[in-house]
């Protein structure tokens, strides 16, 4: 790392770097971090890319909090503690007002999710970011994709469907819904560009849920991840689906379209054994059974899951 | 992530993530792992962008090479033992015949390095990767660039400017140099696409040194930062530098320039206390004192060290 890239990361990113468990943060060759005792490590690395996960011209503050909320939310499905990140960033070119933007919106991050960042790369290229997530679990208890039984109930942790309606927003493909309030297009955008990542339920779903994933590409498509790791199959009812006032406002089969086939919510998608009473707040919307496959009474047409390289 | 990238990951890349470490590798939300007892987990990213890091239609395994090298380098550096890494990479559009040879290199890494891969995340963009790589140490004894003592000696691991050369031989911009045997032009180029990160280093390092740094950005501009980290200064012999035979044959002034101001070597710079007998393959080049900043009896002209953002 040469000097002039060392002090932007220094000036801008280095200021995030504290936290109880790094013993040596930004600025050497790697960091130190102490794992609390009887513990393990989760890691996780997500990119996103200019122009494939978020449209150019993106605020540099939800550059940050977009990478940042989609790669901690990992963490949450693992249901393991928040630990520390690294930040890989490609720019055009160096650009300080950009920067302080982005570290704005970072800096936002690392405080709600108490993620400190211990270590950063700053190069030159097509604008993407890298985020490692590290966090810890007590050994053994990390949750899986596999794990759920047949008689467990799918639950979801908030309203789906708001990222991808608040991408379609931004993209202008918001097509045939012809007036969109004001408070709507803010609350949807902002479920896209500042994805919660929902690391409040991990002490809960650490005693008491059989499997967890986090709902990057469409609830659908995760859960079928979900149902094929454990070996079941999975029916969810369409008419549970936990929608937002925002999205209920949308015609019917847009609504359902980005409930089902949505990515980008960064909600969990858990399986709940049958003799746990379901918390406030986790929402069953179907239920794990005998067999393979995911099951639905409404078939999305608009939208597939998001695929990088699909078609 | 959806199912075709899924699909390509653990294809090309799931084949990699065995370890005596890894209790969960790739396919889930995160990898879980195990760190040894009494230890502390040490993390580092590093990413290389098409264009700016290496050239464009550089050989695939080569990019492979080049990254994880480079980022297992500051394991080395750090003195920890090898865990684990995760690879983000990007990629104009989905591509077999590209990723078998990417994988090529990688699994050669995993090997060689005890490297296992155990996250993945591929998106689609203008082509880079990045690597994170993490490794343990004995609790308190991480390996830092602050640590040189006045009186240490300052010792490099292997030949210098070896990738420098090698970059400039690629690029066609190795002038002045009219006959260049084929044979260093393979030892050269190797030296620029596959470093070799100096892990074999690393118990002789936690015993005896002082203070290390691996070499990305040039001796001086690397060991500028030890001396400033280390608040004292350092006086380094130009006829001291190992050079290989290919270097060598260069001009003395070329030779010179690429040892001292050529990034990319990630060969170790360490400070190794005056009692403590150098071992075979350590090779002094400096001495470290009182005062502060980097003296040599040669200025090199024509290449700075790598700077993504200098002009």
């Amino acid at each position: 790392m040469a000097g002039r890239e060392f002090e932007f990361i220094h000036r801008h990113l280095g200021i995030f770097g504290a936290g109880s468990q790094v013993r040596l943060g930004v600025g050497d060759d790697g960091a130190v971090l102490a794992l609390p005792p009887n513990s393990e490590l989760v890691v996780s690395s997500d990119t996103i890319v200019e122009g494939t996960h978020f449209p150019k011209l993106t605020l540099p503050e939800y550059v940050a909090t977009r990478a940042v909320g989609a790669a901690a939310s990992d963490l949450a499905a693992m249901a393991a503690d928040p630990l520390a990140m690294t930040l890989a960033l490609t720019l055009p070119e160096p650009d300080e007002l950009w920067l302080h933007s982005f570290s704005q919106g970072l800096g936002r991050c690392v405080q709600s999710l108490s993620l400190p960042l211990v270590g950063g790369d700053l190069t030159r290229g097509p604008l993407s970011v890298t985020v490692t997530v590290m966090g810890s679990v007590p050994t053994g208890c990390a949750l899986q994709r596999a794990g759920a039984k047949p008689g467990d109930r799918l639950c979801v942790t908030h309203t789906l469907g708001d990222a991808a309606a608040g991408l379609a927003l931004i993209m202008g493909e918001l097509q045939g819904e012809t007036e969109i309030p004001l408070e709507d297009e803010a609350f949807l955008e902002a479920r896209f560009y500042q994805p919660t990542a929902r690391l409040e339920w991990v002490p809960w779903l650490r005693q008491h849920a059989h499997s967890a994933i986090d709902i990057s590409d469409g609830l659908l498509v995760d859960v079928a991840h979900m149902a094929e790791a454990s070996g079941c199959a999975c029916t969810i009812d369409s008419s549970a689906l936990p929608l937002s006032p925002a999205v209920a406002r949308l015609a019917l089969e847009s609504r359902l379209d980005y409930a089902l086939a949505g990515g980008d919510d960064y909600e969990l998608a858990v399986a709940v054994p049958s003799g746990v009473a379901l918390p406030v707040g986790l929402i069953q919307v179907g239920e794990f059974h005998e067999g393979s496959g995911v099951q639905c009474d409404y078939s999305p047409t608009k939208i597939a899951g998001f695929d990088h390289f699909g078609t």
